[in-house]
C-alpha cells in the first residue's frame, strides 16, 4: 500500500465541496483552505485514497493528481488548453513514449505538461515561446510537477525556424500559425503530425488556405464539446451550463508534394 | 529521411477520396482498392509522407498510422470505443509510460490498443473478456499492429476477480459494471483511477449508486460530442451529420472509506 | 411610420452594453438604468427603431419587444422555459391562431405568454397551477404584456382533472406528469398533441412508461442545444459558455387504443 | 368527437415502423405503402387518434398533421429549413396572428408553410423567388396543405426591391443576403425583425459586416442543435446519429441610425 512521503506531488480534494488542491509535500509547510488548515507533516505515511482531516474536521481525500487535474490547476498567465482538447490532441498527434516532440507557444504549459507525461522519461518536449515571462510561469509549473527534465524551453521567435528536424509531431498554439507553416514543415518528418488550436473561424480559414499551399494533407477540423452530468443517481441530468467553445482543433500531415493537391471540388 | 521497409505498419490514404488502408508491408503482397492496386514491393524505399500511385494512377499518401487511425480501422466484432472518447479516457485515467493497467472486456481491442501505445514498451495491459471469440479478434488486431507483447489477454469472468492488485487504472467496458465494483476496488491501488463507458442513462444511474456503495469518490459523468468540419476554406462549415452518442463516460477514484460519503444534498 | 404612444409596451436596449428593459409607457413615469434615466414622456412620438438618449447621453434603441424578449424579461418566481425550447414546443404542439389550449403548471408564465401570442385574439389558453402565489406572478406578467384576456388562470390541482375536453394541445410543466396522464388523455381530442418538459432522465423514464400505459403514441424525446456566437465579423466564433441543459422535451399524440401498442423490440 | 371527412388533410403513421404519410382525403383514391394499401374511403367517419388497418392488417394511426410534420413531408426541390430552426425563427421574428410578413427565397416552401400557419387566416405571407420552378413546387405544396390563400408568391429578383413596406418581419433564405440589405431595410418597419439562415461561416462574416453598414442592430447569431432520444424506457439514451449542421441563424432589428453604431471593442 502506497503512502504519502516527503516530496510527493499530491492532490487533496474536499469531500464537502470537491474543491481540489495540488501540493508537493514539504514537512514544514501547511495548506490553508476555506475548509481549514492541513499540515503537510500530517499527510506523511497516510495511504493514498484515504481521508485526512483539516483542523476544522473537514474531510479531504488524499490522491495522486491526474494529468487532467494537474493541467486544470496550473498557475496560468494565459488561457490554457482544456482537458477535453488535450486528450484528443495527444491521440490525433499519436504521441508515444520516447518521442521527441515540439510545441509553440509554451503559454502556461498545459499542453507541455500533457505532452511531457505522454512521452515519458525517455522522451522530450521542445517548447518555444517568444515571451520570457510566459516561459517563467511554465518553468515554475513544470518544476512543481517534476517534469522539467523532459522539457526544453526555448525563448525564441519561431519565425526563425525550429532547431529540430525529423520531428514526429508539432503543435502550434499561436494566433497566426499560417505564418509558420514553412518552418513547421521543415521541422516535421515525412508524414509527421501537425496540430493547431484556434478560437475563431476567420483564423481557421486562413490556416486551411496555408496548409494547402505548404504541402500538408489529410486536414481535419474538429470541435470537442464536453458535457458534464450531475452525479446524483436519483436525479441524473446534465449540468446547467457548459463550456461552449475553447477553439477549433486543426490536424494535418506533412506530405512531400511537388505540387499541392487540388482542393476538393465541392462542399 | 525515413523510408518504408519490409515489416513496417503503414497507412495508405487515397488523395482522391481520403479512403484509408492499413497494412504491414510484405514483399509478395498487394493491396486492392476501388482506386486500383498497389504492390507492397513498390512501397519499399519510399519516404514516408510521399505520394505513391496505384496501377490506375490514383495518388495515395504513404503514412505511419496514428493511434486514432489504427483504432478506427481495426477488424471488429463489436462496437469499438471511438477516438473522441479514447483521448479523454487516457487523460482522465492518467495513463503514463511504464504503467500496468487493467481493462474488461477486451471487445475488439480499440481501447486495448490505445492503452498499449500509451504505456509503451515498459508498460503492460491486462485485458479480460469472458468471450474467447472476441479475444481472438483482438489478438489478431494486436499482432497486426505489433502490440501483442504489451498485452496479456485473459479469457476470464471478472466476477471471479482480477489477478492484479495495486493497479493505477482500471476501465470497465461491460454492460453491467456495477456488478464488479468490489472486484474492481480490490484490484485498484488507493486512489486508483476507475473508468466505464455506458450507452444508456439507466445504466449510469445503476453505476452511480454502486460507486457510492463501494467507496468510490470524485465521480464524474461526461459525454464527448465531436463535431467535424468540412475543410474547404471558402466554405468553412460543420459537416452535415455527426455521431450524436456513443456512451456516457463515468470516472471515479478508489477511496479507503470506513463508511461511504453522503450523497450531495441537492441537484 | 409608427411612433411610440401612451400605453405601448416597448423595449429599450442600451447600444452600449445591449442591456434590455421592458416597459409600458405611462406619461408620468421614468426608467432608471445604470446607463442613466429615461423619462417615459420623452419616448412619446418617437418612431420605433430610432435611438433615444438617457440623461447621461447613452443611446438606447426604441423597439417593440419580441415574444422571446418578453419571456426572457418576465418577473419570475420559478425557472422559466427558455426561448430555445418555446419555439420547438409551439411547432411540435402545432399551435395555431384561434385554438383553445391547456397548460399546467402556470409557473411564471413564460409558456403561457408564448401560447397566448400564438393563439391570437380569437384563441384562449387555460393555465392550471395549484399555487396561487405563482399564478399571481403570472397574472402580473400577463397584465403588463396585455395578454390577460386570452388566458384563464385556474388555481386547481390537475389531479382533479381539467375542465376542458376536445383540446388540440396540452402541455405539462410539472415535476410528475406521469401522475396526470389519464386526466390529460380525457382532456385531449383524438390525436391531440401532448408535451412535457423534464429536467432529469429518471423523470423521462417514468413518463415514457406512463405514456405507453395511457394510450399515447408517436412519442418523441428531444433536447434543444442553442449555441450563441459572438457577432464581431473579424473574429467570428461561438460564445465561451452556453446553457447546457434546461430539460428534456417529450412529445406524444393521444390515441384511441383498446390496448397499448407493443414497445419497439430493440434500441 | 372529430372524424375524418372528405377533403381533410390527414397524416397516417404506421404503428409498425413509424413511417408517416400525408394525404388529402378523396373518396376514390388510395394510399399505397410498403405496409399495404389503404382506401381513402375507409378513413371516412373514423375518429382522429384511432387506428386503421391496411389491407395487410398493419395498424396506422389516423392523425391531423402538425406544422412540423407537414414541413418534413413537403415535396422538395431544395434543402428545406428544419423544424428545429423553424420554431426558433417564428419566435425570434415574433410572428403573430394577423401579420403581413415577407420571405425570400420561397424554396420548397417549408418556412412559407410555417409562417402561413402562424399568421392565420387574417395574415399574409409574401414570398419572393427568382426561380419559377421552385415556386411551382411551393405552390403545389401550399395547395395540398390548403394554405394558398394566405400566401402570395412573387417570381421576382429581390435586387429590384420588395413591394411591401412597414413589414414587421422579413426572412432571407438566399445565398447572398448581404446584397439585399438596403432593400430589406426599406421594406421593414422601424425596429422590424430580420432573419437569415446561412450554411457557412464565410457567409455569416459577410452578412455581419453588411448588417452593420445598413443600420441593423441587436444582431445575434445562433445555431440550434437538436438531439433525439430513443424512447424505450428501460434503455433511455440519445439516438446514435444526429444532424450536426443545417445553418447559422442570424437575427437583427432594423434601426433608424444616422450613422451605424461602433463595433463592440473586443471579443
Amino acid at each position: 500500500m502506497r503512502a504519502a512521503a516527503v516530496g510527493d506531488l499530491v492532490q487533496l480534494v474536499s469531500m464537502r465541496d470537491l474543491k481540489s488542491f495540488l501540493l508537493r509535500i514539504q514537512p514544514e509547510e501547511r495548506l490553508e483552505t476555506h475548509n481549514g488548515v492541513i499540515q503537510h507533516a500530517d499527510l506523511l505515511g497516510q495511504p493514498f485514497g484515504s481521508i485526512v482531516h483539516s483542523h476544522l474536521g473537514t474531510e479531504f481525500a488524499l490522491l495522486t493528481p491526474s494529468t487532467a487535474e494537474i493541467t486544470r490547476t496550473l498557475k496560468r498567465r494565459s488561457q490554457i488548453i482544456f482537458p477535453k482538447d488535450l486528450g484528443l490532441i495527444l491521440l490525433k498527434l499519436s504521441i508515444e513514449p520516447g518521442q521527441e516532440v515540439v510545441e509553440a507557444g509554451t503559454g502556461s504549459g498545459a499542453l507541455t505538461v500533457a505532452l511531457a507525461r505522454a512521452v515519458g522519461t525517455n522522451g522530450c518536449v521542445h517548447s518555444y515561446d517568444v515571451r520570457a515571462d510566459m516561459q517563467n510561469t511554465a518553468r515554475h509549473n513544470l518544476e512543481l510537477i517534476g517534469l522539467s527534465q523532459r522539457v526544453t524551453l526555448k525563448t525564441r521567435d519561431i519565425a526563425d525556424g525550429f532547431d529540430e528536424t525529423d520531428v514526429p509531431a508539432l503543435f502550434l498554439d499561436v494566433p497566426n500559425p499560417w505564418d509558420y507553416l514553412a518552418q513547421t514543415h521543415r521541422a516535421l518528418r515525412g508524414g509527421g503530425f501537425f496540430g493547431a488550436l484556434l478560437p475563431t473561424t476567420n483564423q481557421v480559414v486562413l490556416l486551411l488556405t496555408g496548409l494547402q499551399r505548404h504541402s500538408f494533407g489529410m486536414t481535419e477540423v474538429v470541435e470537442v464539446m464536453l458535457r458534464n452530468y450531475k452525479t446524483v443517481a436519483a436525479r441524473f441530468r446534465p449540468s446547467d451550463r457548459m463550456v461552449a467553445h475553447t477553439g477549433y482543433l486543426v490536424f494535418a500531415r506533412a506530405l512531400n508534394l511537388e505540387q499541392p493537391p487540388m482542393e476538393p471540388a465541392s462542399t
